[in-house]
């Protein structure tokens, strides 16, 4: 156990002894093992924007065993994915990989003005498998955003009583933000705050722009000189937005990016402003096998500070 | 155990031992105990407003540690926030201030005409991190207010057989009052009847002004004259409201001021019209620390007659 | 116990013997003890209209101990009050009245179109304080009335199996009748049938006027030269559409009167035409109490013939 | 309601209204109302000796409505009995005499070295037909006593959450008490302390002799100089055993007297003792029903301070 | 909060922060508020030896409330009694001095070869009363110790969720054990570790002597030279036994002394030993108010070293 994560579940005192062991296990898994940092896989495309469009460029992605597969061969910390996904692999890869089940999941079936998402699993579930964590996503913005803060609550006082870890996937969307908006830095910062406040152990956020939001934000900001110019300003306002560096906040690694540079940099961003790693699904399960391990392998290194 | 607070406590006849016995324990800690006054430190600001907008002015703030610090520093009777801030510090200041777990909370993210807000937390919770009191904002005024009242109703039977307190917020707000209305004096002495009246321990509300809204109780307010020249009046016939001083009223500190000057005016007025105490957020951890614990010195001064 | 107590109790024959143990209480207690008949003081206004409202005009109101020192001053056979009036005297006054909690309640923040009310209190918190029965009211003429329907009958079970009478509050109200219609003649005897048909044991209705509000239902009053001219006659169709005497009837004591006679030739109404009491609220607690205990104290030599 | 019913119910402070009504029931009601005395009659004996032991001298008793009608007639604050005979009259009486459901009940069927009751009865029960309070027995001194104790605790629990009193039979019985000692001054003063530490609100033991079973309990006593001689002096150490006062002790009528004198005499030791009554049974409904109901008149005048 | 209270607490990381919360309340309380000792006045006498031999040598323990008043005006960190006791004061000295519910009793009535207790109360009851704790005595030692080690197992669990303090008397007795083992410090230091790993927050234990009862222990005690000579050797073995300190461990005052001075001495020997205090009944209460507190202040001047 290094410091620097000791540090880090020093920030959860008083959660249970079982929620701190499976914080842990996702700290002190993998590549990054006891850097503090965390690199994770997420596969809930196939459920949100449907198998072609998510598959058909790498078509090993269609066969849930090869998520697992990635995550192991890339040294992920953790892989995340819905109930049938991890249901396909969890008894193959027993004990190979910490595993999030992501407990609420939405389509693009229908294109809802105020988003919510389905309930598509529970603790049980996640006991079952064997996870180390629970997920589950908010829309502050949407106007069922109330509902979802309640689902989220009862789901991660489930997983706190049975030692699970509770990761809050926070993004804003819904007719109380602009499109914009969605990844202004105040709405982030204040998406991360409400998971927080929600109890979220892990809070996922988008990578906030420079842009403000709130009129009445937008006042404080600057007046108070919040510094907004770089991704390392930008991560900063949010890991202390939520509490100071008390919980970990990781962030999405984004659309499908042309240019892996782009990410790369963004990634320095991440790490020089003190986040906790990303989340890194379409760059990473879209492209061919062993191009995905080496770019995940490129991003463990910027986290671990092995390079610039 | 003073007069003042065996007097305060035999209003409430009937309730559970361990009701009194934790009304008991916010009238007699810090500096105040013991005189039947209270301050209590509110901090859910960011879960309200967002954290940029909350806490931006005094950084520190951004750190769950430090509002238990401010309280302490300051000798307030209680400090009151969601699930996540108590959570983040429960353990580490074990005992040293008594906690009020606000169990429902509201965003700025969506305009809402009819608003309402979203149950963030448990009677089980608060019993698990050791607090005294569990707090509800109800809206009357809005027409999701009847569904407010029933979770609060039930919150507060959980409560009550737990032994705990029941703090409700109760601010009129929504279709049914204008903005004037919100803080008018037939407005906010309803609102804290209708708390009382559903059964809470401690109700806090609004100053009110001198506007009277609604048509028909105008013309019986005037009828009967009902002072309401100076605040002490405007307090005392809010305290009247509220069972004739056997539920404890409390003030919101209100918008952050420029002026202590006009927060200390109305803080007498309080005092005066035999209110029992404020609940200061905004205008305490948003400036320095040092600046706040020297404010909320003088409040209490205030309150306990050291003062005029 | 009398002759004609035991002939209401008759009536209600097959219901549990708590339940007839629980109407006997209401029926021999205070001056019309055995009499059959009832006077209720209910006090529901600070709910309903807001404190300044309700108490402005008797200050001493505004203390939830007067209305218990009140009922017992006058003798009434029950006083109701929802959760919080109940609750903050129920233990100093236990055993001397009989007590009813009114289990939902309304009030006048927002200007419903389908009126409901909000579900305040619960049979387990009529049992705790030692009520004798509860109380609920519905709004037939309500978009909401079905909902309504459900909750009564739900408590009304509950009320049952613990051995609890059930109160009827049967007020037509809502998109569905218009404001004359009300209290016309066929709504209200409707309004007491449907109670009546819900399982209540007690049912509260309006005084009706001679109007017809159904046109349905003016044709058959016509046809079968139903009387309705005196408030005797009308008050024989209610008691006669509520099960013809097999349930207790009781009116409501309307606005507060300018005139006290206008009211006391409404109580010879009600006892000419066999109705079994009222339920006066506003003009009891809304005046001096001598002058209150004096006007209850006419009206029940009225109903007790002990003057014409 | 007397100053000395106000004092008896400040002993249960901190109780539920609703028991503290229940108990002002039983107080209230009857011949000795408002004295802070009881008489009950209680009719387990068809039960414990069988119906020819217990009826055969006076038929009518083999009727449940008998009891009821002697409860009546004799003006007892309380009859009690067991669920089938509660049953059997529950409804035609409703409302005219508190009823007490004795929710155990043994018979002489096998005799048990170390005894115990079978539970005959529930809370619910008690609700159902309209009971005031709920009675059960324990044997201090029987090998199955723990047990008792148990089902003893649950019962006052459930009743105390439904507003009504416990009262428990504390009879030392069994092996470890002689004969003689199931009546000694120092094992009747102990069973009434186990029942008022179990939470009883009544307690009802035998009539204690000057023995001293407990040869620990002999120095104490004295050592300390107990008064035993007279009947008053040992009901004064009883009742000082049930929390010096701030619980009801009854005694029993003890078994059927040739002697009313004898009987007669006891009373008065119970009542300048400061015993709160006695409980009846075959002294009263074992003899013709105007013979029993002289009798008690007697009785209650000794209570009420009418006789010497 | 003091260093040595904070240091106390760390031992009890990872528990709630509600139980940590009630080990401060009753580290905090009374004359050793912040000390790290305890003195805590236990009265279950009256159930344990009967009423008689517990407070006739001082009659103002009859009554539940001179308890209270005796914890009050000698400063004690708490006072524990069971269930009846404490609900006939808890309303009246709420919030005044930190109660423990005990929740299983014995009484003196048989004497049984496998000694157990009955369960007379529960977390709920603690809950409602207020308490900081519950206690529960278990007998190692006993054929019935499983059965009571599975009762305190689900008790401590209710308590732990719902952020109560545990505290196990824990007392070798039965076939198991002689008479001198019962005190023997192999089997004293034995029952201080099982009542550790069952989960006990605070365990309550005999004073040891230097006597040790299993042949097996003796061997290993003489081998590894456990020092055991005086009452300070023989408390820190204990001390040790129980999580080397992590565990607050507490001692009983024993059989009532003629001398106080030898009992003056047995606290010398616990505080030079390391132990966290004392748990005094017969020695405070059986004896008059005045020199009961006189007697705890020497104590407690003991255990703050204020004395020698």
């Amino acid at each position: 156990m290094t410091e620097r994560v000791r540090q880090i579940l020093r920030g959860y005192d008083g959660q249970n002894p079982g929620t701190l062991t499976n914080l842990a296990r996702l700290l002190n898994h993998g590549r990054l093992a006891g850097t503090g940092r965390l690199v994770i896989l997420p596969v809930d495309q196939g459920f949100e924007h449907g198998p072609g469009r998510s598959f058909a460029m790498n078509p090993p992605g269609y066969n849930p065993h090869y998520h697992f597969e990635l995550a192991l061969a890339a040294g992920c910390n953790a892989y995340a994915a819905p109930l049938g996904f991890l249901e396909a692999g969890a008894a193959d890869f027993a004990g190979e990989v910490p595993l999030i089940l992501k407990l609420n999941n939405s389509d693009s079936m229908v294109s809802d003005t105020e988003p919510r998402q389905a309930v598509t699993g529970s603790v049980k579930d996640a006991l079952r498998l064997g996870c180390a964590a629970v997920g589950f996503t908010i829309y502050p913005g949407s106007g069922h955003r109330f509902d979802m803060y309640e689902q989220f609550r009862e789901i991660a006082a489930e997983a706190r009583a049975a030692g699970l870890a509770a990761v809050c996937w926070s993004y804003p969307r819904g007719s109380g933000v602009s499109k914009d908006g969605e990844t202004a830095l105040d709405i982030v910062a204040y998406a991360a705050q409400i998971a927080a406040q929600l109890g979220a152990h892990i809070i996922k956020v988008k990578l906030p722009t420079a842009h403000l939001e709130s009129p009445e934000a937008k006042k404080v900001y600057e007046r108070n000189q919040i510094p907004r110019e770089t991704m390392a300003d930008r991560v900063r306002h949010i890991v202390q937005s939520a509490f100071d560096g008390r919980r970990i906040v990781i962030f999405s690694g984004g659309a499908a990016k042309s240019d892996d540079n782009a990410l790369f940099e963004e990634m320095r961003g991440i790490r020089d402003g003190g986040g906790f790693g990303s989340i890194i699904g379409r760059n990473s399960f879209q492209r061919k096998k062993d191009h995905a391990v080496e770019l995940l392998t490129t991003i463990m290194k910027i986290y671990a500070g092995e390079i610039a």
